[in-house]
């Protein structure tokens, strides 16, 4: 366990919030690193998210994996069709 | 020359209009892939138009390299303060 990566999703809260979630959760334990997940719109924020994180606080850390992927949303109320939605996985370990 | 990605710089216009480009450059030249370039808000669209050309219409694409960054913006009128914003590129290959 201490060798995993913690994980973050990234939502539509301001980028500073998750900034802060990567810092607490990657002093709290001892990970290497902690990856940042993110769906549709919310991938920008994460490519924000790891940007300040790497360049204003952690900065030893270095994006270590980015990954792209399609996923499928059930469908919304008042729709008969499911959605397929982007998804973006950045890992970032410790150098 | 013959070997150099082409570059499609992906911007606020529906995705499908990008992913034509994209199809458009590989079958006019023969480069052996496409990087796609976004900044900001777009980076989720760039993330779209990727996974739209690899899974319906390019199948033989695939994704070789991802790369974040951050660039410096001039600042905008009313403004005294450059801004900093987020970059992505994504290069498909042809395998």
């Amino acid at each position: 366990m201490a060798e995993k990566s913690n994980i973050v999703f990234i939502g539509n809260k301001p980028p500073m919030n998750y900034v802060l979630a990567i810092i607490t959760s990657l002093s709290a334990s001892n990970a290497k690193g902690v990856t940042l997940k993110a769906r549709g719109r919310a991938i920008s924020t994460a490519v924000d998210v790891a940007e300040i994180t790497r360049s204003r606080f952690l900065k030893d850390l270095k994006v270590d994996k980015i990954a792209i992927g399609t996923e499928e949303m059930p469908a919304r109320e008042g729709e008969n069709r499911s959605r397929m939605v982007s998804t973006m996985e950045i890992t970032l370990t410790k150098e």
